[in-house]
Formats: structure tokens, sequence, C-alpha cells
């Protein structure tokens, strides 16, 4: 088994941290909790039955490119065709476009399974989903007419088509020309790098969604203009556009990264969505819940690594662990193994907190807390993008470092995971772009109310453990609201120097701060789950999980979070660094 | 180019934080600086020009494995012949066995650039240098008359083999057997894994070092003994012994990494190293040198990392820095990416000073200092290994990180240096293994003296710094002063739970310890460095390498020595979470 679907973990995390009951409650359908739960069983069946059985292999064959067809691994095809026909694809879409509309808290969680069992293979829908999403908002009737329900079920597929060579996280510098036909469609010339299954045998269509330039468009990213061009027109002809290669990667090595050429013939034909030179605003639509799908991915692959180093470390033995009773233990008896492990567990299910806790705010988003709930998704969606994803990274290593020399060994997969989780800190944005994000547009947010309430929330869990008293806890409750006065500190720094005009000060302590701010609120998401749990064991249950729980938020509270002064003192020290003449950094 | 021998920064590095002068005067040697500093240009230019240029095609090519034979990549023999007809493989060694006997703070010098270059070729003189220091060491007269001359040369290349399936980490399940011919030699029988260079097409010979058991030895570690078994016996006949086959592995696919089998025709023929049982005596005295080779193989890939990610940085030009004349800046003027850079230079340079540190007590052991310096040695040996190959895995994964979306495409080269660097805190005993080593035999050594030394010496840094008053240094001794507070009080701690016999409550701590000792004496060298670079531009020095070295220790001491508080913290807890029932980590 390459991966289990953790489902009991994750349903305790969607009730007890992230709130599914009033989510549901509130989003008006019919769903029982309980009727959630037994979706993610199956969706957890399918991932691990279906889909994880195919990551291996679908590392070493690749997607191999000849005369512009790219050709998926064995099996990947008919996984895709089960996926679509299980209706997997639409969980999160409306019903109006045949999709099953349910919340975003469990679509993410989801999401989180697909790319556990396999993140070459969860890319595909997740892909798609981003283009649902910008269709369903800005696309014209007609459009969404001939496409969304055809991409709701999956039948066909959605790509992004966004970096060029010279345009890759500034998009202002892009060059792909579109013009008008005179009929409502374009002719789109130009040519696009890292399109993510930009070409490939799984599905009968491919729905380009390309960024382009009307001619006479302002300048910069206020003259983009989004666009739909199919790879098949509604005549059944090949549109004007193919891919030209693909990318040979550290990683992901079956989700085929194109190289895409539009208009070789004249001009590929398209459709607007949206209107013209507002490409950009329909893209941003859609960041929060593309960029909160790729820190599920974090989460997915983190858990995968650490199952697999969980298991591995169980059967290896190495050594004598101080007071074993056998001659040789198990290398899970080891301390030092012990700290990689449960940094392995608490980094997955501190990051699978702060996703669950953004998915939930895109529900609520929707309900009676609107706005400020929209803007809460807004100000934790960096931090579920970035730190889910750095930490996927840290997490894969760790599992690598576990398995000894077997984890330098391609054949025991765990090198695989830490080859795949690389990409997720760079693509939908770079991380060092999200924190960026984070500081300078979402601390601002309502004149800082946003953040401010965020940190009140989390004052609210430290206070939930100072007074739950389980001994279990340990020190949680201190270090956690010593991290508070760090994170807290350390927003007043960064608002200020906002609020001065001195973003030389500000954007220095960007990827620091964003560390700080998923320490924090992933050390509470763990709180709240080890008090929900506290509360369980009170009331008489006796699940060893409970127990486990409140361990873990102490392991992270005690061992991880300390980070957090560390991290504050960076961020204060401000723009000593920035510039500085004597490091001659820009040669 | 892929990398250049920063010369000029290790020169400044070994005189004036390791103090290459006084090594000089006390070997008795009639070696200059100069003439030091000579060799090393040289040796730049043979790193740069012949072993680079190999790196990438190597990595591309592997070792191709047939019928027992290892194809190295083309070119590889030639490089390496002419890496031997300059002398290069024997500056260490006697010059009564042929070698130039030249200190170790100048091989490290060496080792670092022929592995900044390309580590799958910096590996194989790495591996032979092991078995010239054991072999002189240890072996008979006659032994060494008939095998030390060509190894010195690099006529022979040599191999360590200790890993065996189930014996890891832990030597004391080993199972190859050996059995007395009667004449002086030895029949080998057994299978060992991950033999780097096990075979291969660059010498006409290998020496392989291998541990075994004999009949009636006392069961572990202290019924093992050392052997040579040649390749090739004294006759020209070929020995019993072949390469059964070679991993596919993550990363520095140009090293062939096999297993072996000996004695499938009856029995390899091989003699003994040193006495009979003490095989793992014979071992650990190579330990030091050899750790810390590795750590030099950290802070070479570093290195080269650093470089390319500059080298990027400098080019790619993508949105506007804030301040900026032009309309789009070099990615090098952006804070953030300013921060990775920063964090690639200081960790690489602080790195670099520790192995410089250590190689420096390795010398002095042989002069009046003796075994002070030699248990200096030992103290700093884990840190370096450990401390410069986690940064090594940290710096190459952020020399991606500055590439984006190229980073992840595997002909940028960035990947590679991320691959290749995975291995070093596996190899020669797990980064954990350090942690545990420095804990638990290292700070007790002279009932604490030595290390209690050796935070003196940071302490007297930090006075410097205090009086050196030069602006440019910021709060960096107040950093280094909280720093150092930190490490006295974590040392403190884990000598008391280790005096009161509690290693429960040490062990958990070691690795978060030793990344913090890494931390502060890094902090120190960095420091150092600054300090005689402010006493350079005092005197009138105009060099401008001068300021940024204040400014590098600087950045360091603001931004990644705050850890050290964390760290602090995460050592005090102690056992809080080892064996913990609640994880049920061991199943």
């Amino acid at each position: 088994m390459t991966y289990r679907a953790p489902v009991e973990e994750m349903v305790f995390t969607l009730r007890h941290v992230a709130g599914l009951d009033a989510v549901l409650a509130e989003g008006g359908s019919d769903l029982a909790p309980e009727d959630a739960i037994a979706i993610l069983e199956e969706a957890g069946r399918f991932a691990a039955g279906v889909i994880a059985p195919l990551n291996r292999a679908g590392d070493r064959h690749g997607t191999p490119f000849s005369e512009g067809a790219v050709t998926t691994p064995p099996g990947w095809a008919a996984a895709y065709r089960a996926f679509v026909a299980g209706g997997w694809n639409g969980v999160l879409a409306s019903p109006e476009h045949g999709g099953q509309g349910l919340p975003h808290l469990v679509a993410a969680a989801c999401t989180e399974m697909w790319n556990g069992a396999n993140l070459a293979f969860g890319l595909c829908p997740l892909l798609t989903a981003g283009g649902i999403e910008a269709l369903a908002a800005h696309g014209s009737d007609d459009l969404k007419g001939r496409y969304l329900e055809k991409l709701v079920s999956g039948a066909w597929t959605a790509t992004m088509n966004l970096t060029e060579p010279q345009a890759g996280s500034d998009l202002s510098g892009l060059r792909t020309r579109a013009e008008p036909n005179g009929d409502g469609s374009y002719r789109i010339t130009g040519a696009k790098i890292y399109i993510t299954y930009g070409e490939h045998d799984l599905a009968d269509n491919i729905c380009h969604l390309v960024l382009a330039r009307l001619k006479d468009a302002p300048a910069g990213t206020r003259g983009i203009s989004l666009f739909l061009v199919p790879k098949v027109l509604p005549d059944g002809a090949r549109n004007d556009l193919r891919c030209s290669g693909i990318e040979h990667k550290l990683g992901i090595h079956a989700s085929p990264t194109c190289s895409m050429a539009f208009g070789d013939g004249g001009g590929a034909t398209g459709w607007l969505i949206g209107e013209e030179n507002r490409g950009l605003a329909c893209m941003f639509t859609m960041m929060n819940s593309a960029r909160l799908n790729v820190g599920l991915q974090g989460v997915g692959v983190a858990e995968a690594a650490t199952q697999k180093a969980l298991d591995y470390a169980r059967e290896r033995r190495q050594g004598r662990a101080p007071g074993a009773a056998e001659p040789v233990s198990a290398i899970a008896a080891h301390a030092d193994v012990q700290r990689m492990l449960l940094t392995m567990k608490a980094y997955t299910a501190a990051s699978r907190g702060i996703c669950y806790l953004t998915a939930q705010a895109l529900d609520a988003a929707h309900g009676p807390e609107g706005r400020t709930a929209y803007d809460r998704a807004s100000l934790l969606t960096p931090v579920a993008k970035a730190f889910a994803t750095d930490i996927a990274n840290e997490v894969t290593s760790l599992g690598v470092q576990v398995h000894g020399g077997m984890g330098f060994v391609e054949e025991t997969g765990a090198a695989q995971l830490m080859r795949d989780a690389r990409i997720l800190g760079i693509y939908e944005g770079t991380n060092g772009i999200q924190a960026i994000d984070l500081v300078t547009r979402k601390l601002p947010l309502n004149g800082g109310t946003t953040v401010g309430a965020q940190i009140a929330a989390i004052r609210r869990v430290a206070e939930g453990l100072l007074k739950d008293g389980n001994p279990g806890f340990g020190h949680a409750a201190a270090r956690l609201r010593e991290g508070i006065s760090s994170l807290d500190r350390a927003t007043g720094f960064l608002l200020k120097a906002l609020g001065s005009n001195r973003p030389q000060d500000a954007l220095p302590g960007a990827t620091p701060y964003l560390r700080l701010f998923g320490l924090v609120q992933g050390a509470a998401c763990l709180a709240q789950a080890g008090l929900a749990s506290s509360a369980a064991l009170t009331a008489g249950e006796t699940d060893p999980a409970h127990a486990a729980r409140i361990a873990l938020a102490r392991f992270f509270a005690e061992n991880l979070l300390p980070a957090a002064s560390g991290l504050e003192q960076a961020i204060l020290t401000g723009g000593s660094f920035a510039d500085d003449p004597a490091f001659a950094l820009a040669g």
C-alpha cells in the first residue's frame, strides 16, 4: 500500500478545527455530516485503490512525446475514466452545470486525497477545476453552454496558459496576441511554456485558457485578456495550436509540462472570457481556490511521505534503543528518528488545519459572514499555499532521511515524493510571491482588521488551552502565547512600515513572516484538535487517537513553534540587508 | 562556467578564521603561505577547468553496468588521469609514501574545490584518501609496501565496504566472513551494498577495505576485522569478487554505487589491516577526516549552487524593485530574492569556516597542542559533517527556488545540485548519528572541558565584535552573545542529563543541539572574518570584499542565528516526546 487516505484524521480536522457541521448547515444543502463523511470514505478508497497504485510507474514512464502527441503512462487513461465516471471531477461545481455542489471544505479533503495518492495525476483535475471556476464566473452564457458541462463532468480538461519565456512571475511582459475575427471569435498567436497537461490522451478535448494581449491594449497587466482556446473546435476540426515539446523535469514526471504554440497556421480560434483587458481580474477570481489547492497538494504529499517513513521505521531494525528489551530495536524506537517522524506528522497535520480553515472561509463567504469570510480566505490563502508547500519539501526530505541509504535509492519511492513536491513552492505563484502578497496586500486588508481578527481567534485557542488543564498539553499554552506575541509584534512592525510608505523595511521580512504566521496558526489548529480530543476524553471516549492528538499539539508547540522568536527577530531587523551595496548582489 | 573556485574567499577564511599561517609555521614544513595559496589557485583552475565541465554530462550518462563492468561517463577517465598526473591525489599523504605531506587545512580546501566542481567525481579520491589513512595507520609494513604508493599516487583507488543489507548504521549485525588461509592471507565471503566506486574503469586496480567477521569472533562490533581485498591480486589474477549491480539513485549518477559479492568461487583473497577483531578501531582512525571530507562536499556543492543562483538572479529580469530606475529589474534586486541569495552565501561561508576550523584542529593535533587539538577536532567533526551537509540540502533547494520554474527543469542544472547533495546527510554516518555522537560522546570529553573551551573561544569573538565598533556589524554582537547563552544553557542541560544517566532526556535534543552549535560556531566564523576585514579597512585597504564580509556576518547574525533560541527551547523540552505511548510510533 503506497497511500492510505487518513479519513478519520481528516474528518476530525474538518469538524473540530474547520467547522464542517456549521458549513453544511449554513450552506443550505441537505447534506448531513454523516453523508459528507461517507463521500470522503468513498473518495479515500478511490484514491488509495485506483490512483495511488499508478504513482511509481508514472514516475518511471513519464509521458513520451512524439509528433505533437503526449502519451500518459499505462493505466492512467482508465483511471481517469473511472475518476470521471465516479463524478469526482464535479465535486465542487454547481449542480446547475452538472456538478455536485459540495462545499469547498469537502472538495478540499478530496483534493488532498487525490494528490496524496498521486501528485502527477491530481494535477489534471486541479487544472480543470480552475478553468471551471474562471468560466463559470466570467464566461458568456453561450460559452458556458458550450464548455462548462463537459469540463464539470471531466469529459474535457482545462489548462492555464499564463507563462511565456520572458514573462514568469511578472505577467506584464506577455506577448501572445489576440485579434478579433469579427464573428465574436479571436485569432490567437504566440508561444506559452510550462503548460501543465497542455497535451495528453486522457480526454477528447482540452480547453486552454490563454492570457493574450489585444492590439492597442494598454501596456502592462491592464492590457491582458483571457481567452478559451479549445484543442478541438466545435465543428470537430483541430484548432491551430500544438504542443511543441515537453520538459524534462525533476519530478511529477507523469504530468506533461508542455510548450504550446498557438497560431502557426495563422491563428488559433478562441473566445473571450469576461471583458477585454480584464483577463487578469478573471484569473484573480480563481486564485484563492487554485492556490489553496496547491497547498492541499502539499498536505497530501506530506501525508504520503509521513506514512511511508513511519511504515519503514517500524520495520527497519538497527541498534538498541535505551531501555529496550529486545537486542535490536525498530528505528522508530530511537529518539532522533521519533523527532523526525513527529516533525513530519505535526507539520502535515498543522498544514492540513490551515488549508481546511481556508476552505471554510471560502464556504463562509457565500453565507451570512460574507465579505468578512472572503477577506479571511484572502488572508489565509498565501499562508495555506506557501506554508503547506514549504513543509511538503521539508517533510518529504525528512522522509528520505528516515530511510537512510534506502531513501537515496529511487526504487524505494521516498525520493520521488521529494522530487515531486519540489514544484509546489514554485508554481501557482512562487512562495516568495505568496509572502509578498500576504504582507503587502493581505495584512493591510480593512486597515489591519482582518489579520487582527485572525490573531484574536488564535488567542482564544490559547485561552482554551489554559482553561483545559489536561497535563498532556505540557507547555503548549505558554509556547502558543509566546508565539502569538511574536506574531503580534511582527504584524505591527510590518503594518507600520507599510503605513509609513517604507516597503523596503517590510519586504525583506515577508518570507519569515509567512513562516511565523503558519507556525502560530498551525499550532492553534493542532491545539484546537487537541482540545476537542481532551473534551472527548473527559466525556468518557477511549479512542487512543485522542491522546495522540493532544501529544501532537504539545510536540508542535514545544519543538517547532519556538522557531517563532527567531523569525520575529529576523522580521524586525527590517531592511538592514536589502540592497546593501556591500553585497553587490545585482552585479 | 558551472563553478568558479572561490580561492580568494577560501584563502581569507584559511588565514583569518582557521590560522593557516600558524599551521604552516608549526607544521615544520618550509611551505610559506604564498606557496599554499599558489597551490590552491592551481587546484582551483583544475577544478573549474577540468572537473566541473564533466558534471552535467555525468549526471545524464550515469555509469552503465554490464556483465560486472561499470563504464564511467565520457571524459571521466581522462580527467582522472590528469588529476593523478597533477599529484592532486596525494596532497595530504606523507612524502614517505609519495604524497605531498600538505596540512589538512590545505587538503580541505582542495577537497572543497573538487566537490564544488563535481560531487560524483570528487567522491572517488575521497574514498581513496580514507583507504590511505587506514592503511598508513594500521597496515603491516608488507601491506603498506605493496599498496600505499599506488593508492597515494592514485594509480589505484580504494573503497570502504561496511554496509550490508541488514547492517547499515548499526554494524554489529555484519555477516561477511573471513577465514585464514594459513599463509597470512584470508578468504573473504559475503555481500556488501552501497559501495561507492566499488567498480569502475578509472584505474587498474581497486583496493576494497572490507569489514568482516572471523570464525569464533566475539559477537557485535567487538568481533569485526578489517581486510584489504584487491580487485586484482599481486600475481595479476582477478580476485574472487565482483560487482553484482549498481543502484539507481536520486543523485550523484556518475558515481557508481555498487553491490559487491565476495567469494562466489570459494573466497576472495584479502589481508588483515591492524589486529584481528579491531577492525572498527581501524575505521575510527580515519573517521574524523572522512566525516570532515563529507562536510567539505557540502560546502562545495553549496558554493556551486550559490554561484549558479547568483548568476541567474543577475540575468533574469522580472518586475520592478521598489525605487528601481529601470522598468524591469534583475530579480537579484528584489528583497525576497536577496534574502535567499544571502542565506545561501551566509550558510556556505559559515559551514566553510567550521570545516576549516576542524581541519586546523587535525593539523594542530600533530603540533604542540597535541591531544587538546585532537579532542577539539573530535568535537567539531560531527558539527562540520552534519551542519555543512544539512545546509547543503537547504542551499541547493534555495538554488532551485531562485530559478523559479527553470529550477524544476533538469537542463538548468540547479535540480542536479539538489539531488546530488541529498546523499551527504546520509552517508558516512547519518546526520542523526552525528548529532548523537556530538551529544553523547563529544560533549562529555574531558568532563566537558573540550566543549567549554570551544564556547569560550566563540565568546572571545563576540567580545572582539563589541570592541571593534564598526557600524557595519549592526546588532551582530548582541545576537552572537544571545546565541552563545543559548548554546551554553543547552550544553549544560545535556551534560547534566548525561551525568544523571538520563540519556532519554538528552537524545531527543541531539539534532537541534547540533544545529544550534553549528549556527553559533558559524556566526563566530563569519564574525571573525568580518573582524579581520574591519581591521584591514582601518589599515587603509580598499578591497570591497572587506565590506561584504562584514555585511555577511551581520546578515547571518541578524537573520539566521536568531533561530538559536527556538532550538534551545526544543532541547530543554527534553524527553517529553521520546517514547510517548500516545504516539504509538513503534507500531
